[in-house]
């Protein structure tokens, strides 16, 4: 008996953590981030507060949390859909930076363009705005970890001659992330592949004539 | 006595007006826009609540207007610190294009780091963030007129041929104005010359090698 209640405690403490994730993204997103309480993501989750506080020490932790799971598992959606075996933990490297580099970004529109992800995204970029402690820590554990990503396929692609050895690969990725956040955040102007494919010619080639 | 009441009337009516804008900017950076109130701003003013409305309906346009405002000061600001006698309406065009952009973007970053715009400016864009209407409202009479300097100064480089002839100015403009936005609202990394300086040069001739 005593064999069998580990697995069952296991499935258990997995089924909340799932239940208190999905609450606290859906929460952010319909009250936003000063307005969701440990309570109302408890009662949502149909768990004790206590049980979230075991786990988390503040709502940010928890919040954090469910968003790299969500990443995750927008990875996991990625790398089945590429018809990979294992989950994609970099930025694929097909030897054609211009390729991979469109088709990373088509999925970033997608994922950006999916309701379950934009609205407690947005939610919190919001409050990171106004929030400079909030939009550090989330910046720091969440965003530049995946920027990071994009500095290592830099660095590759340098080693390959299809980038320019005095570029910093950190600046350089903002030409496409910068854009891309802007439009999604401040509405500007719509988000689709031709835009992003654009993007990516302009910041390899330049706008000046070659 | 009678002509001398109007000048007197107007010269009151245009502190009035200033006092408003002060005092709405003041109270969006303290608050935020939601709990930004009309009698909030009327009462940090000193006026009465019927002069707001008797102006404006409602307290998005108080707030539009007194962005209009303050970013036609430091249009001015820019203009008299350049030398110029008029106060300019456009991006400067000195034939050099990488010149002209390197300058318009130090000056945005002063703007940028100037704690009479930030907090301001910081509070509107996360209320636009989540609440579409506001923010397209926004983007659509401050941000976008602002863009569209730089489509006319692309424009008129790709007419001097220093922009390629298949480049689309206004999504091109978004390589330099899309990260400067992105550092400056999700505090990623910090903003300085050296790195608008950077961004220019990655936009006009690409990070491929030439």
């Amino acid at each position: 008996m005593a064999q069998k209640t580990a697995p069952d405690s296991t499935r258990r403490s997995e089924r909340s953590r799932r239940a208190i994730y999905d609450a606290a993204l859906a929460l952010v997103g319909e009250v936003g981030y000063v307005k969701m309480t440990i309570e109302a993501i408890a009662a949502r989750a149909g768990v004790g507060k206590q049980t979230i506080y075991r786990w988390w020490p503040s709502k940010s932790a928890v919040l954090l949390d469910a968003f790299l799971d969500l990443s995750e598992q927008a990875s996991a959606e990625l790398s089945a859909k590429a018809g990979l075996a294992e989950v994609a933990t970099a930025i694929p490297d097909s030897g054609d930076l211009e390729a991979d580099l469109k088709y990373v970004l088509r999925a970033t529109v997608d994922e950006m363009t999916n309701p379950k992800f934009d609205a407690p995204a947005r939610a919190l970029a919001a409050e990171g705005v106004v929030n400079e402690q909030l939009g550090r820590e989330f910046v720091e554990k969440l965003l530049e970890p995946q920027l990071q990503l994009y500095v290592d396929r830099l660095r590759a692609a340098q080693e390959q001659g299809q980038v320019a050895p005095h570029v910093d690969p950190r600046i350089a990725l903002e030409l496409w992330t910068g854009p891309l956040a802007q439009r999604w955040l401040q509405h500007t102007a719509p988000l689709g592949y031709e835009y992003t494919d654009t993007l990516v010619e302009y910041a390899l080639y330049g706008i000046a004539p070659r």
